[in-house]
């Protein structure tokens, strides 16, 4: 598949290959990675998917800080992958370099932003490759692309050197075909857990579930039986009784002022071409109310409140990664800002709260991949990872 | 004092005066305020410090949601204060724009680098000012004005729309005259404390004390008696077996990674002038070996776990803020750099587990202020701005 695949299918940006051999030994030696083009790369571009973001901006001086520490821990770089417009989309669509191809379903979008990191390694093109995460953008591309997905703890991991979309909710992410992969690249990356008890029981989100289509919770109903076995009958539980729509209007806001008080200063002096989606969405950051934001802001407050109250006790959170399967490649713009409005009530929740939350690819629904997600509270990322690869075992998934 | 002030010698960035109108009704109705020239303010030039920067950034397109936060609660902006250079360096000076006086110590450094925002306040030109530290650059100028600062837990508030040094370890700060009020702002910015024991018992942390110089010892004695009638006998501990001069190494290390890693490809790009001791910074963030990065991140994770084990049951740390008053303003770099290495050997404490500090104004050694610091576990920001206005009110301190 990659040999046929063109640059404008391909998950990785046109042109040259950024390659960088990684330190002979280490804990990471002999595996390939990829990175999303918002990760500075000392001497090459940073393109953050947006031709006049790297016409504008300086190839970086200096390498950020999450790459150096997978090339000391032996994994070689393979490539910088594409990325939705300033990392502010969903579906993985990018009308300057193409979309990648979905190898899960080509005839499906990719899921974004971190689209080609996704796709690189569901095509087996590399053994893992670091995404970014804001508001859903490693979860969804890792539940389309069918790929092990994790958006560590918000903080845990340094994003010097990469591009931001809303400081105070973005985090680092990677991806991996394998759970051992996902897990050791963590053991790399991630600080040691904050103390506290061992994990379970299994909190079922009902409001999370019931949001999913009907073909997606069959998928995911096998994987749950096993689950149960494993730690015991599910609790229930709703997260959010204002319900997830409000989740993502606060999300929304809050983030909206964040991606504006972050770009809007570029955007404003350079007045970039944008393509259908990006545009929008930066016209409504520009246009958010203050108000609106600080409500978003406040709201987060009780919620982070909320969920720390109930994973404090080592509860773990399970329900869909995405409640539908990735959108096909000719839905329409109304089509795709269902999807994701419906998406986004459930990536709110790891999202607002600052949660580490990990995909596993379990299932297919509609002919494509769907994920299931588990959640901890902040700071047990390491035993979360350890928690999924045990799974991942369980299912017959590839550990 | 203000009235005769030249631009030269004042707090704010010279010009005509920035000033907003808070809502009209809000916790902070009444309040004046000032920020650090590294947050945006709508419309208006981000000068971070440096002409350079000034002249190859657009004025900001959108306020830093933090400067929006303060005005909708009442605060009043009434300017924006100078900066050491991109926030890098710790006296305080800026050869552009002016060192700012020390109201406090006319013939000393104000601090820096947040140094305009505590000059402001200890002035009493306005209520409180905002500052960021990243290594120090709120608490050292509040030690050194005679102000009290904060520098919350790392993450606890968003920093978008203001300039970065080094991601993982900046945060916002402010500085004001009373503690009720700085507990005041605390209240609108911060979210709400995490679960926790009450504070104490008071830790006093003999590394951080023996690293002081006499006079500063004596100057905070009575300070500490008042605090161990309050909380009973302070136990004693070392935070740092390895010595405080490895903590600075590990900070400094792995923040000047980080340092070159935000501002590397512009500082490449522009080829900016900068004063002096900020030009020696960014030469050494340059050639930073990545392997002392690597291993001053490392160590974070250690020191994060040895300290959130020993807070984790509700101790405050005590020490002092500055081991040394400010340096006289005749001093030589060579002596600048003493009094830096031997500062940050004890702000490291808090820069690299991410706690919260507080200074307290409490005495004068040598004819300058100094201050004493309560640090607290993460995420207990609140709980600790309400012991230390609790505690100015039984030193005498202003309310």
């Amino acid at each position: 598949m990659p040999d046929a695949m063109t640059d404008r299918d391909g998950p990785f940006m046109p042109g040259p290959r950024l390659e960088i051999a990684g330190a002979p030994d280490g804990p990471l030696a002999g595996l390939g990675f990829a990175v999303k083009d918002l990760y500075d790369v000392a001497g090459s571009p940073t393109g953050y998917g947006n031709p006049d973001w790297a016409r504008t901006n300086p190839p970086a001086a200096a390498t950020a800080p999450v790459v150096q520490s997978l090339l000391q821990a032996g994994a070689s770089l393979r490539g910088k992958t594409k990325t939705v417009e300033l990392a502010y989309g969903l579906t993985g669509e990018n009308v300057w370099y193409g979309t990648p191809v979905n190898p899960a379903a080509p005839d499906r979008f990719p899921g974004g932003s971190s689209c080609g990191s996704a796709a690189a390694v569901a095509a087996g093109l590399v053994d893992f490759s670091m995404g970014s995460d804001t508001g859903g953008s490693v979860r969804i591309p890792a539940s389309y692309c069918g790929v092990f997905g994790i958006r560590p703890s918000w903080g845990a991991i340094s994003l010097a050197g990469a591009r931001g979309l809303g400081p105070s909710f973005d985090t680092p992410g990677w991806f991996a075909a394998r759970a051992s992969v996902l897990a050791r690249v963590g053991q790399v990356l991630l600080p040691e857990d904050g103390a506290g008890p061992g994990l379970g029981p299994l909190l079922k989100v009902d409001d999370a579930w019931i949001n999913a289509v009907p073909a997606t919770v069959v998928a995911l109903a096998e994987p749950m039986l096993v689950l149960e076995r494993l730690f015991g009958r599910a609790l229930r539980v709703d997260v959010a009784p204002e319900g997830l729509d409000a989740l993502y209007e606060h999300f929304r806001c809050a983030q909206a002022e964040e991606a504006w008080a972050t770009l809007g200063s570029w955007v404003e002096a350079v007045g970039p071409e944008f393509g259908p989606g990006v545009k929008e969405r930066f016209a409504a950051a520009r246009a958010m109310d203050p108000a609106k934001a600080a409500a978003g802001r406040a709201f987060r407050r009780g919620f982070q409140a909320r969920m720390r109250a109930l994973l404090a006790g080592g509860a773990v959170l399970v329900y869909p990664t995405s409640p539908v399967p990735a959108p096909k490649l000719e839905a329409s713009q109304a089509e795709q800002n269902a999807v994701r409005e419906r998406s986004m009530g459930v990536t709110a929740i790891a999202g607002l709260a600052g949660l580490p939350e990990v995909s596993l690819p379990v299932g297919r629904a509609e002919g494509a991949p769907v994920g299931l997600s588990l959640v901890a509270a902040a700071g047990r990322d390491r035993a979360l990872l350890d928690l999924a690869e045990r799974l991942a075992a369980e299912l017959g998934l590839p550990v």
